[in-house]
C-alpha cells in the first residue's frame, strides 16, 4: 500500500472500541504520524478517580494490551481491588479491573498535582510504548448526558449502569460551549494530510469532539484547504457492530443506517467508507456530495484493522 | 479467666503488628468493649491516596484478614496494580497490593467527599466486621520525622524506604502540638476501665499518640482515677521483636531493654509486662514504681494473643 503523505501527519478522531479497532490499523501503516483525538464525553469520576473509557481503550489498544475478549481492560485482567471495593460499599456497577485502577489512580494523582490532562495522558501513552499520540478533546470538563424516559442520565449510568436499554431522546455536551481544545489538538489538524473518522457512534462518541468550537473550526480549515476527510461508517446493515448507536439513532429521528450516518458526516467528511453489504446506499451517499468507498468495514482481526486503515489512506490520496 | 471489668471499657494504644497482635487477643476477649487508639504519624500519601499503616494493619488484624506471611496487607493478596504503576513509572518503595489498594482507594475518596477521618475508618472497619472499634489518634494529620545521617527523613522513607538501616538521631512529630484527639478518643479512655499499652515501638508507634496532649491529658486523668495502665514490652532479650525500636532506643540515648522501655513508661503506667527472659530486670522496673508481670510476651499463634490480653486483664483487675 503506498504511503499516501509522506511526512506529514494523520488525524483519527474515535470514540471507543471501534475508534481503538481503526486507530490500531493506522498505527500500524503510520505509527508515531498517528494522532488519535479521543472523546471525553464518557470519562467519570469512579471511587474518587478519573475514569476516561475511550482514551483508555484506544491507549491500551495502541499499546497491544487491550482486553479483546471483556471489549474494555486490559488483558489478563484481576479483580481483587474490585472485590474489596464492593465489601466497604461502594457502588459497583462501573466495575474496574486491578491494572485498570492503577491507571485511574495515577492519572488522577499527577492531575492532583496539577499536572494538564493531556499532559498525563501522554505520560501514561509513552510509559505504555505507544507510538501514536492520544489525544482528549479537550482539557475542560465535558461530560455527555442522554434524556430518556427515566429523565437526563449521565453517559455512563446510562451506557453501563442501565446497559443502555432506555430510549435516548436527546444529548448534550455539558461544558462542550466554553470548552477549549486540548493543546496539540489544533495543531494537529492544521498539520494534517489527512483526517479519519473512525467507525464510532456518530452521536455519542464523534458527537462530543464535533461540539468543540476549536475542532470543528480547525476541520473545516483542513477541508477548506483541500485535506479529505474519511468517515468510516459504524452501521453496518442497518445495526451498529458494538453499542446502542443504531437505536439511538432511530430514537433521534436519523436512519439506522450508513446513509443515516452519511448525512450527519456530509457537511463536514469529504469520504465515506461503507460496508460492501450496504453497497446499494453508495448512490444515495455519493448524492450528498461524498466520495464513497466500499469494502469489508468488519475490523475482526488485526491483518482487517490494517487493511481497512491503508484503503482510508490510500483514497484519501487519491485525485 | 474471669472478667475483670464487666460492662466497661478497655482502651488499647497501638501501632503495627506487635499492637495488632494483642489488640487481636483483646478483642478475642472482650470483643466490642476494646476500643485501639492507633498511631497515624506513619501515615503517607502514596499515589496521591492516603495510606494509614498501623490502622490498616490492625484493621486487617482485627477482621481476621491480615496476611501474616508479609507481616502487612492482607491475605493471598495479589500485585497486578502495583505491577502496573510500576510501569507507568510510580514510585514503588512503597508497593500496595490490590486489596489494600481498594482500602485507600475507597478511604481517599470518602474523605475527598468530606467526610472526617475516623468516620471514613469507622465505615471501613464496619464493612469488614470487625468487632471493636479502631480510632486513629487523631483526625488533623500528624506526621513523624526521624532525623538521621541523612538529614530529617519522612518516617516512611526511613522505615520502608531506607529499611531504617539509617540511625536515628531524633524523632518529631509534625502537627502533634496543635492536633486534637480524633471523636470518640477521649471520651473511651474516660470511661476506660483498663488501658493497655501495646508491646509497639515505644519512641514511633505509641510516642505520636501521646504526643498529642489532649489524650496524655486523659490518660493522666485516668490514671488519677486509679485506672490501671499496663504497658507490654515490644523488647524482649534486649532486641525488638520486629522493626528497629532496639537500635532506635539505643541511638536515642535510651537502654535497649525492657527497663529501657519501661522507664520511658514510668510516670504514666501503673503495670509492666515483660518477658519470662528478662525476668532478672523486674526488680529495676519495680523500683521505678511500677507493678511488674513476667510472662510469655512472645505473640506466635492466636491461642498465645488471647492468654497475654487475658493476664494484661487479669493483672489490671488486681488490687
Amino acid at each position: 500500500m503506498p504511503d499516501p503523505t509522506p511526512g506529514s501527519g494523520v488525524v483519527a478522531l474515535a470514540g471507543g472500541v471501534g475508534g481503538a479497532k481503526l486507530a490500531h490499523g493506522l498505527q500500524a501503516q503510520i505509527g508515531e504520524r498517528l494522532t488519535v483525538v479521543v472523546n471525553t464525553g464518557d470519562d467519570l469520576e469512579r471511587h474518587g478517580l478519573l475514569v476516561m473509557p475511550d482514551h483508555d481503550t484506544v491507549m491500551y489498544t495502541l499499546a497491544g494490551i487491550a482486553n479483546r475478549e471483556l471489549g474494555w481492560g486490559i488483558e489478563g485482567e484481576t479483580f481483587a481491588a474490585a472485590g474489596m471495593l464492593e465489601r466497604y460499599g461502594e457502588p459497583m456497577w462501573f466495575r474496574l479491573g486491578d491494572r485498570d485502577l492503577a491507571t485511574h489512580v495515577t492519572r488522577t494523582a499527577r492531575l492532583r498535582s496539577g499536572a494538564g490532562l493531556t499532559d498525563v495522558c501522554l505520560g501514561l501513552q509513552r510509559s505504555l510504548g505507544v507510538p501514536a499520540t492520544i489525544l482528549p478533546m479537550s482539557d475542560d470538563p465535558i461530560r455527555t448526558d442522554v434524556r430518556t424516559d427515566d429523565g437526563w442520565l449521565e453517559f455512563q449510568d446510562y451506557f453501563v449502569g442501565r446497559h443502555q436499554e432506555p430510549e435516548v431522546h436527546e444529548v448534550r455536551f455539558r461544558g462542550a460551549e466554553s470548552a477549549t481544545a486540548a493543546p496539540g489538538v489544533v495543531d494537529a489538524i492544521d498539520a494534517a494530510a489527512t483526517i479519519v473518522i473512525a467507525p464510532s457512534n456518530p452521536i455519542v462518541s464523534v458527537g462530543p469532539i464535533l461540539a468543540v468550537t476549536e475542532i470543528l473550526a480547525a476541520l473545516d480549515r483542513a477541508r477548506g484547504r483541500g485535506v479529505r476527510i474519511v468517515a468510516v461508517s459504524g452501521i453496518v446493515g442497518g445495526r451498529a457492530l458494538k453499542g446502542p448507536a443504531d437505536r439511538m439513532l432511530a430514537s433521534l429521528g436519523h436512519e439506522s443506517s450508513a446513509l443515516g450516518v452519511a448525512r450527519i458526516y456530509a457537511d463536514l467528511a469529504t469520504d465515506f467508507v461503507l460496508d460492501d453489504i450496504d453497497a446499494d446506499l453508495a448512490p444515495a451517499i455519493g448524492a450528498l456530495g461524498l466520495r464513497t468507498h466500499v469494502t469489508d468495514t468488519i475490523m475482526s482481526h488485526d491483518a482487517a484493522r490494517a487493511r481497512l486503515a491503508a484503503e482510508c489512506l490510500a483514497w484519501a490520496a487519491e485525485r
